[in-house]
């Protein structure tokens, strides 16, 4: 049986999961919170199972959810989606991805991504027969090179994705870079899918450049958003992709015959949760912002020198004053040696830049993880 | 915007249940339990979730689960898969036969299909690049015609796919139609795709020959289940593959990038479950047995013939006694004239049997359910 995806191994994310278990480790690897769901939205869910909303939820998302991701959205970006025909519930924003790019690639047109990407990006491409075209992100601020991303996207580019705030780096996109992408997306016509699911985890009162502020962004784009980072909830897997009409349609042809529909009752919780409680995306910056701010003075009391967080709930260190092994050696002698897990940074890239030396550190952690990985890291 | 999938509209289910809902009709047609999941099950969840298995599962399954479901595949088949390496776990079947045809067809292959045949496979191969070609099964009976099978194998096939108990019909493999498959799959080589989403609804006392049972079947197939059918949740959309280490390491490389996982308390509640209350799926055969007996019973009392139910939760029945429309327009009819929504065969085939006179009817329903729909039964 020969291989469609020879390029595929086990995700880093499982790698070093699995790593930390055998070790003992403190688990800042993979993106996960520690601390748990908000008690309301397990009541509503379990509310949900009591009056039997267990079968089959719509294709699209159950009607309550679509129609309070309209009024978030609204109230966030300024601009209501049409909760029928250009919001999807699926499930997570893994799926969304997923579900794009086979919707929109044919074999032999290109996808542009912007390295480091998020590992499930280019096996999805090569999954469509399409070729991923990598442009680097700036190694040390992770800014996007517009000029480059244009010099990249030809005739035969039919997708360029983006992600802000970023995974790995929490760079954010600025009013500049949209003004480029814009610029870019109606010279080239491409299609854009923009990752938001850190749209809430912004930090010192920046605002969420997200796509769907912007009408002649979102009139090409798929937004893929979820539920497991808004709500501490990884595991329940419900996220939604925003698409003008015609982009839904192609994406929910693919989404009705891969997973069909998502599980119901938490798409019920999500709708009460969302309309009842919008204190808690509302303040999701402020409390990341103080864990953020917590762990990045813990580590100054350590060898590893902390980048700048932006957004989103990952730390990245520069770990050159503490070793000079490449960046997968490192994370594997931290996780094994020191019992702190991390992710490196070069299973995120086609090319990874010579001699970076940066791990990422996940700080969505209960204090005690944090205090624990701390003591273990000053030690280095 | 040029479609990947021409072919694709909303499926038959969706709109039957749509047209259900606007005509305030008995809904008979996608199927569903009206009735509710097992209250030890809803219990097992709400514990998970207090427990805080919120988080990401591991992208193969938790372990329980996959070392519950080894469990009673042995206990029903008389064979033990590897629940690390033969065992994934899926967010529904949908999502297994998706990422199994994905995973082993390339553009321009083959994959033998047999119809009716449920509405996802051709989709999923339309978006490989492959291509569906399709054996009809006897108009009469829906047995299958093994030697038509076997010349519609060529050296491009890649993919044979079957269904028993079969959807739409009911129909389901005897020990005869096992040795026939057995020199197929042994003499042409191809892979095997055997659904078995009602392995547990089987009546008279017959045995479901699962693939699972048979080593030179087993060697070469993606076997799929899931729990929407057996545990009557079908929108909790969990469910499983079992297939050998080469073909499930395939298959991952998919759903890693795909749903990555699924909803993890589920996954905890069904691994008790399925460990703690056997006699769930053991009588699961009686308890749709008595509602067939009993449905089929009041059919009696109207002019739809039914035809004979092996196995499964669906009653087809001849309606040339009272209509002479074609399958679409008589369930379309019946919905909104009549309110009871049926689902045609049509929609199952490549080319429907001309004249072909039947409806689909989901006895999945509480007696309530059963007795409002047979009220307007026999009326016709
Ligand atoms: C699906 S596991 C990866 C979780 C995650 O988003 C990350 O760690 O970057
Ligand atoms: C995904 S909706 C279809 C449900 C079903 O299996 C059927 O009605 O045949």
């Amino acid at each position: 049986l020969a291989t469609k995806l020879p390029k595929v191994g086990t995700t880093i994310f499982t790698v070093m999961s699995q790593l930390a278990l055998e070790h003992q480790a403190v688990n800042l690897g993979q993106g996960f919170p520690d601390f748990d769901v908000p008690q309301r939205l397990v009541d509503a869910l379990a509310r949900a199972m009591a009056e039997g909303k267990n079968q089959y939820a719509p294709m699209t998302g159950v009607p309550a959810l679509r129609q309070a991701i309209a009024d978030k959205t609204e109230a966030c970006y300024g601009y209501r989606p049409d909760a029928d025909a250009e919001i999807t519930v699926v499930s997570g924003a893994s799926e969304a991805i997923f579900d794009a790019v086979q919707a929109v690639v044919r074999p032999g047109e290109e996808v542009v991504v912007l390295d480091p990407c998020y590992d499930s990006y280019e096996p999805a491409i090569d999954l469509a027969g399409g070729r991923a075209v990598h442009v680097p992100l700036d190694p040390a601020t992770f800014a996007v090179d517009w000029d480059r991303v244009c010099a990249a996207i030809g005739p035969n580019t039919r997708l360029l994705m983006v992600n802000s705030p970023h995974n790995p780096s929490g760079a954010m996109f600025d009013a500049d870079d949209i003004a480029r992408l814009s610029e870019i997306v109606e010279s080239t016509g491409v299609w854009l899918l923009s990752d938001e699911v850190y749209e809430h985890i912004v930090f010192d009162g920046r605002r969420h450049e997200s796509v769907l502020r912007y009408p002649q962004l979102r009139e090409r784009a798929f937004v893929v958003s979820s539920f497991g980072k808004t709500y501490h909830c990884t595991g329940w897997k419900i996220g939604y992709c925003i698409a003008p009409p015609a982009l839904s349609a192609e994406l929910r042809k693919v989404h009705q015959y891969n997973s069909f529909c998502s599980f119901a009752p938490a798409q019920w919780a999500f709708a009460e949760m969302i309309r009842d409680e919008p204190e808690h995306y509302r303040q999701l910056g402020a409390f990341y912002q103080d864990k953020r701010d917590g762990f990045r003075e813990q580590l100054s009391t350590t060898r590893l020198k902390p980048l700048p967080v932006p957004g989103g709930y990952f730390q990245l260190v520069d770990y050159s004053a503490v070793s000079d092994l490449d960046d997968a050696a490192f994370c594997r002698w931290l996780t094994i040696e020191k019992g702190v897990a991390a992710i490196p940074l070069s299973p995120f890239y086609e090319s990874p830049p010579a001699g970076q030396r940066l791990a990422r550190l996940c700080f969505a952690k209960n204090q005690a993880t944090l205090d624990a990985a701390i003591k273990r890291l000053v030690s280095l």
